[in-house]
């Protein structure tokens, strides 16, 4: 099973990777010829780029790459042996596992060539039994040739160390507010456009060889981030500090 | 100015949090009879609280107290000294201050009775002059009488410190995807229903008392949070942690 919409967001996505914000893109007309897709499809999948801040619609002008978000860089040094762990039973449910090719906007993030062949995995997560989250994981084919839908049930990272030799070590995670498109809500369970968080994540092994893509959706209904944080008093002049970086440097705090 | 429907969702969270999850609560007839507003009033702020997870809605049963949401921790050691920042210029305007009771839900919070005073500021926070985020502080008013809007701009923690004595110590954070209503999607200039992210923090002094808490609302297309990982090992059996864990441990890590 293929999410439907899937090729025409990623057809778009790697649009507006190729481009700068402000940049034009074609026009609707143009892009359902190009991608073969009904009017409805099309403006489906643009609409949700719209809500998520990757496109803009400007009135009688046409569509246009967004201008950059505003990024919050969060450091966490997360070990596993020390981080704490949410309740619940976790178990997950492989829905589908395909070979297809990287394509350009994700062989980029993979670090290998456009016509690379990829893993491309979908998968449901449960906490007990509710479904919480929906994952589509890439990962280079050539690491992992012949993996089964079986080989992630003891955990893809356990299966990466134990079957495959290869150690994942760092991450680089974005998280954003999304809402959820009719098959993803279906899926989760919930109404349609229904808050969510959405984890992009690339890995890397301990040679810094990115080892996966994974995107994922969390229903905001079940699913909350906590942190604890601990507040610096700034240097010299924390009180100018505080005006220059207003609440830049964690969120909301000011 | 204050926010309209913010007495009723007020009113809610105060009956949600002294109920325990699945416990009903009262029907949608007889709050429009309690707080004395229109349905359409109490529906908008209750749709809101069941997207957002907080309630249940079930057919022919009533509303109920939605079971406790899975919570993430994420244990981040941020000083000023070393956060990365955002870019951009980060302003903020101040569109009301005002001292209210603390109420049972924010006076809990805040380890104040709920017959105590607090200062509330509605403010707005902007990036490069764009509304970026709509963000509501509560602080106990004898720890700052006589606040003024201008007093926070040079931002509020600068201000506790130099002004007041106070130092801001410790926080603790949760972040949620929502979506914006009508008042807030206005304010920040997106079209309603935009998803945002939810921040909710309460942040103590070194000598461990409350000094404020924090509901923020922050642009879902023009903000995200990124953070880079360490992965660990995991202890003794790796894999078999991974089963039990699964993902628990970071979000989306498995």
């Amino acid at each position: 099973m293929e999410l439907k919409r899937e090729r025409v967001r990623e057809h778009l996505l790697t649009m507006i990777d190729s481009r700068r914000p402000g940049d034009a893109i074609p026009s609707e007309r143009t892009l359902c010829a190009t991608l073969g897709v009904s009017r409805p499809t099309l403006r489906a999948a643009v609409d949700e780029l719209v809500a998520t801040g990757l496109l803009v619609r400007e009135h009688g002008r046409g569509m246009f790459v967004a201008p950059d978000k505003i990024t919050q860089e969060l450091v966490a040094e997360n070990h596993v042996a020390d981080a704490p762990r949410s309740r619940g039973s976790w178990t997950s449910t492989v829905l589908d596992l395909r070979t297809v090719h990287a394509g350009a906007r994700i062989g980029r993030r993979l670090a290998i060539s456009p016509a690379s062949e990829l893993v491309h995995v979908t998968r449901l997560r449960h906490v007990d039994g509710a479904p919480i989250a929906l994952e589509h994981l890439h990962v280079p084919a050539d690491l992992v040739p012949g993996l089964t839908a079986a080989d992630l049930e003891g955990g893809f990272y356990a299966h990466l160390r134990r079957r495959r030799g290869i150690r994942p070590a760092h991450a680089v995670q974005s998280i954003e507010p999304t809402v959820l498109n009719e098959e993803e809500a279906a899926l989760l369970e919930v109404p349609v456009l229904s808050p969510a968080l959405l984890f992009d994540r690339t890995t890397s092994d301990t040679g810094g060889r990115p080892v996966e893509y994974v995107r994922s959706l969390y229903r905001g209904d079940r699913y909350r981030i906590v942190s604890r944080l601990t507040l610096g008093e700034g240097r010299a002049d924390p009180a100018a500090e505080d005006v220059g970086r207003g609440g830049a440097w964690w969120g909301t705090v000011e």
